[in-house]
């Protein structure tokens, strides 16, 4: 049997964890798509310090690329998956689907999203509408501590599961879905696992990168000391909690009844430890604000449940997310004189 | 007749304007009690560059003075005022009764409040029953731009009346409050007057520092900029002015109908002006988040008034006031093995 082609876009930790188990599990051959770090990967490899896999050293991919390939050209055979875990910034352009649309084969291709957010596979089916979506909720800790060197401390952890796309038999998308679970993990030793529940394992991340994500954005603060305050998880925390909990029960989602609790306690207590948004900001990256805060606010808005403190916590790192687009070019601010509210 | 005494403690911009002009006025004598600019002061006097009295050069108040004077022990006259135009941090030891005790005399001293706030006047009337405390709320635009350096920008404007105590007659603190008032404003030619409606005054200022201090703050973010984002405006300031509305006119108090509008125009659009809590912030220090937000959410509480938003806010504050504390000393963060809640 053919080795399926994988095409991976956004190599920085998690793409590259999966790049690598995709080839190690031998049935799968990979196109990793790298910008920054495409340079260095052309040149020394990619260095690979692993909880999981060990020190992996030059390891490269079967294909390395600067752009994401055009496959209508002929030139570049067509791919069976795109893994997509780039950020999902949908206030700023250009979207996912404008970055893949040049590499997805319409009735080839599955598109598989290792991105966290709800509602993140609508502007996809909207745009590729019989093209399989394949949900990715990943738990695995990497990140690229420099160009092309990777830092894997947790293991690899992902529940994979197709959308529901109207255009597409839910049978073909559940396969496909499968089949990317089995050419990712043939052996059956990692703990990467098809579950069809794709909306409760998407909720339920919501409900800790919802809460402990923006809080520690707007304080930034690490989530120890958050927890060392009672009042920030009492006034602020559990609140959004509780609110997650009630938008998911209404659009049919029941999350676990010991939800608080866990989502409280998920990270180490004895490290200053910050969610990935509260990193973005302090770095003066875009923060994935309307995947993880405002589709919520919107779901809570269509479905009429209360979510108060979700809504104020999203206008406020709308806030925030501004001045990040002001000092990266995407915002001005024009001043005048006089008084006057535009 | 005798001059009245007035002791001035905290002569930043706003304490070192009141000095000059009650002892411009030739009915008072000044005591100010300075500390990090008290050395500068008695070297080389006090330098105001002000919109309202000119270049003034060297000046030097009655007295000056490192610590609030104890006049229990006789050598030291009495205070007929007690102006205190410190910033009101009740969350940190000490107090401001705390603060000015050693120099209050029961019967003859009247203490006046140039702070912002709601219930500020609550703990000194506990602690001084027969003292009158006399609210000013100050319009002045006055900074320290160096040690016993004022710059002041804005003509001086106070509206000054007496809280309701209830063990000193209504009549008596009018008296004391008209009395200060002629005796700061004795040719009526300054913008410093009597105004009987207090809580008015200060639940209008709430308003603007509730609404615009906060959001700022939490932002780190101009007025300007915050309004030339219409969301900001939407989704976080206009709920919280008609959140403090509804508070106020819960209390017995009714806001101006075009409210709104006049708050989000109230200062320039044409420089980066941040309100005072963001400069705190930002310069680290400790801000006005107590009597300013959590004053107002406790009225809302108690008068059953929905102030969601509000409420939030307060929530967040406390939560970067408590990296202020940290960074100050004042609070310390207890790092522990485990997933633990305490």
């Amino acid at each position: 049997m053919a080795k399926s082609r994988v095409l991976v876009v956004g190599t920085g930790g998690i793409g590259t964890m999966a790049a690598y188990a995709l080839e190690k599990g031998g049935l799968a051959e990979a196109t990793a798509v790298m910008r920054s770090n495409y340079d260095a990967a052309i040149k020394n490899g990619i260095d690979i310090d692993s909880v999981q896999w060990g020190q992996v050293k030059a390891w490269r991919p079967t294909a390395i690329t600067k752009n994401v390939p055009d496959v209508s050209k002929g030139d570049v055979a067509p791919f069976d998956y795109i893994l997509v875990t780039t950020k999902n910034i949908p206030d700023v352009p250009p979207t996912v689907a404008d970055i893949i649309s040049p590499a997805v084969t319409p009735g080839k291709t599955a598109i598989v999203l290792s991105q966290n957010g709800i509602n993140i596979e609508k502007p996809l089916i909207a745009r590729f509408p019989t093209t399989p979506v394949i949900s990715s909720v990943a738990y695995t800790g990497a990140t690229e501590t420099a160009h092309a060197k990777i830092y894997n401390d947790d293991p690899d952890c992902q529940k994979i599961g197709a959308f529901t796309s109207p255009q597409v038999p839910a049978a073909t998308a559940a396969e496909a879905a499968k089949r990317y679970v089995n050419i990712y993990n043939p052996t059956g030793t990692l703990d990467v696992l098809y579950d069809a529940d794709v909306a409760k394992v998407r909720w339920r991340k919501i409900a800790y990168n919802g809460s402990m994500n923006p809080i520690a954005s707007i304080l930034r603060m690490d989530t120890p000391r958050m927890r060392m305050s009672r009042h920030i998880i009492d006034d602020l925390i559990i609140p959004i909690i509780l609110e997650v909990r009630a938008i998911a029960e209404a659009s049919g989602v029941t999350l676990q009844s010991d939800l608080v609790d866990v989502v409280i306690h998920q990270d180490p207590s004895d490290t200053g430890f910050k969610p990935s948004m509260c990193q973005d900001l302090e770095k003066g990256n875009l923060m994935e604000i309307e995947n993880l805060v405002g589709e919520p606010v919107r779901e809570a808005e269509r479905l009429g449940v209360p979510a108060p403190t979700l809504k104020i916590v999203y206008g406020i790192l709308k806030g925030l997310q501004l001045r990040v687009k002001e000092e990266k070019g995407l915002w001005e601010a024009k001043f005048q004189s006089g008084n006057s509210y535009e």
